[in-house]
């Protein structure tokens, strides 16, 4: 630990007897004297010290005397801080702010909290530490951490910032709190919860007719925060509950402008629902809403006719090799162009091969690329074959746009959501 | 709602002056005869009548005066109880906890409360509300709602039950929580969240050799409930942690017996760990770690042996058809089989192939079928190609299994996956 030569040694020890009978399988003054030894090497070293006690509420709830006393060795021993766990996550928040107060009566000793979430409350809990005078919580950017989960940093630190007016961010920094937690799952390869507090998608999303009227009237009538404190944004969703104003709104957004009462809007909001009812999902596929939107309005044309794609995976065992290849057969501008290209799978092919048929004729088309590709596989309502629901993200090097394309077949569900894709980027950068 | 029959009758209106000038764009005195008349109607149909009352938290902040004649204004016209509502999600249990306590002191009347849980907070405010008096309180399963959900019940309902000890469902009812969550789920057809508290996939996970090797003396040590109290159970994770009493204890798990210093434990873990930094996980996939362990100890024999496959879609635009057809070249007990079969999807296509080819030499092979497929796109360590890993779920109707692949090629994967479900099958159903 010294040779990492770090400024802060923080190290952990049990504050339970049951763990240390019957883990440690050692004695409670034992348990002491290592808390103490620890502690007093560590400073000795010039160290500032933190010591974590674990299971510290179910040992503080089983026998109080004894988790005080774990305290007590550390600090004796010269221990900057002291951090009170609960490692299986299972305290309440009246009693974890309780047994803070508490601690904090007795000792006197400066103390940090470390809240596991396994009942759903280690936001609360760490909130209730602070208001009883903890001086340092820990927790992870979007929760991760072991069975549910550690404290949620990125929901504890706007409620510490926002609703406690506690200085813990400014607000500039705050600013950048969606974009950290979306970093984070990117580099750790998990999906975004869409549903977390403050940094989720759907977060400050409207959904309900009247909602969405009434935050066209006032944001504040509906949004506990402006989404923009915490670097989110207000969301009108497209999607089974839509009414007029939500599509209306989304038009504007896209840069239509139409009344209420045309018949356009009914005639896009019939469409969008039949499409949903087969699996379709458009809140984060503008691309696709936006030529749904053109089609019923009888104002898109396509950039290019498909007469056919072929693709084809073959294995071979005794040649240890995978090959896909995919060919398409299309009309751009009134002529023929029939290509083939190989892929690392199956998408990669048919989206290289359909690149070679539009270079000629679009030669920018290479300014956009996919991003993401996500597959999901939809149970049919009518409980006969399974769906497949396939959403891209794409990019331009400037702006990103979703698409998405549904069958049974998921090559297929993948070329609609590939076409809607580069249908809508060709239209957004007309030459 | 009269017509409704039912014998409650919930109503609701708006507590805060925000909303009555703005959004209902009336006076604060029409704004309570509306709540009066309202709730003197239905009271006078016999209805029991339930106000809710939107807004109140952010209300009785702002004007608790004008908050609380809501309240009374429906009290006095008949209603039986009313809801306190935090519309907008924002407050803070310690708000909560005390707003609730007063309103009860202030009026006397019963009251309900309903939190949304934009503060990632909503099971804490429910669990403060109960404590300062509340007689009910609103949530979904799951937590489904606007935004980010409303109050969790099935984090609410056991904190409820096991930690405040309040008779809110009985013991044998509680065991089917997770069934619950699941059932709503897939109702619902939205993603389980595995690290929800209680329900969750992982909530009961353990995955560092520490907490493995203390969970195996003393389940309590790392454990705030036993799992099988809300119909959920221990697993034991397989992963990048892995020590060797995981192993080990999987192992045991799938029925093998051997000691921690054979050498064969060691073979195991180094070929878990490449193929997880290859994109493999195997926390869901024990059909395909069964099979992994097998091959390590040199116990496995493979079913049939692969010559070659081949998947071919097609679409053409004049025929209006997408047709997908798969081909197998096989050697099964050292005869050659070679099959052709069509499917809705290229995976659909070669599953029916491959038990084209089986059937003859393993008739039970139909006893199992694949419930769930899952496609999971991968960026590679290195940055170059995406890799997909495809996880496949089956059953033969009284079990379930796991199985996984990976590859760049998604085909590929999902083969990868597809055969070891049936070596898996089949290995467990020796004829």
């Amino acid at each position: 630990l010294l040779e990492a030569r770090t400024p802060v040694v923080t190290f952990f020890g049990k504050a339970w007897l049951l763990h240390v009978h019957k883990v440690l399988r050692t004695s409670p003054d034992e348990n002491l004297a290592m808390i103490a030894d620890t502690a007093r090497y560590l400073k000795d070293h010039g160290r500032e010290v933190i010591f974590d006690a674990e299971h510290f509420f179910d040992g503080y709830r089983d026998n109080p005397r004894y988790a005080l006393d774990c305290l007590l060795a550390a600090q004796k021993a010269g221990a900057d801080l002291v951090v009170l766990c609960d490692t299986c996550g299972g305290i309440m928040p009246s009693d974890a702010g309780r047994i803070v107060r508490d601690v904090i009566a007795q000792t006197g000793i400066p103390v940090g909290a470390h809240f596991h979430n396994d009942c759903g409350v280690a936001v609360a809990n760490s909130l209730a530490a602070v208001e009883a005078g903890a001086v340092q919580v820990h927790g992870s950017v979007n929760g991760y951490g072991e069975r549910t989960g550690n404290c949620n940093l990125t929901t504890l630190i706007p409620n510490l910032v926002l609703k406690k007016s506690l200085p813990v961010l400014s607000a500039p920094r705050l600013k950048h709190l969606r974009d950290l937690s979306l970093f984070v799952d990117e580099i750790a390869n998990l999906r975004h919860d869409p549903r977390a507090p403050f940094v989720g998608r759907t977060s400050f999303a409207h959904k309900g007719g009247m909602h969405v009227n009434a935050v066209e009237k006032l944001p504040r009538a509906y949004e506990h925060i402006p989404p923009e404190t915490v670097g989110n944004f207000r969301r009108i969703l497209v999607g089974e509950l839509s009414g007029r104003s939500n599509v209306l709104m989304k038009a504007t957004e896209l840069g239509y402008r139409f009344d209420k009462d045309q018949p356009e809007v009914r005639k896009i909001l019939d469409e969008i629902k039949r499409l949903e009812s087969e699996g379709y999902e458009f809140e984060a596929a503008e691309g696709s809403l936006d030529i749904l939107i053109r089609k019923a309005l009888g104002r898109h044309r396509s950039f290019f006719e498909l007469d056919e794609y072929h693709v084809s995976i073959f294995k071979s065992s005794k040649l240890h090799t995978v090959d896909c290849e995919a060919t398409v057969k299309l009309r751009v501008k009134g002529q023929p162009a029939h290509t083939a290209a190989e892929g690392d799978g199956p998408v990669h092919a048919l989206d290289r091969a359909l690149r070679k048929a539009l270079r000629d004729f679009y030669p920018h088309i290479d300014k956009m690329s996919l991003e993401d590709y996500k597959v999901r596989i939809l149970d049919s309502q009518t409980g006969t074959a399974a769906r497949t629901r396939v959403f891209i993200e794409s990019t331009d090097g400037h702006r990103e746009w979703g698409t998405v394309g549904v069958s049974d077949n998921i090559i297929e569900a993948s070329w609609l959501a590939l076409v809607d894709s580069i249908d809508y980027f060709l239209l957004r950068n007309r030459k």
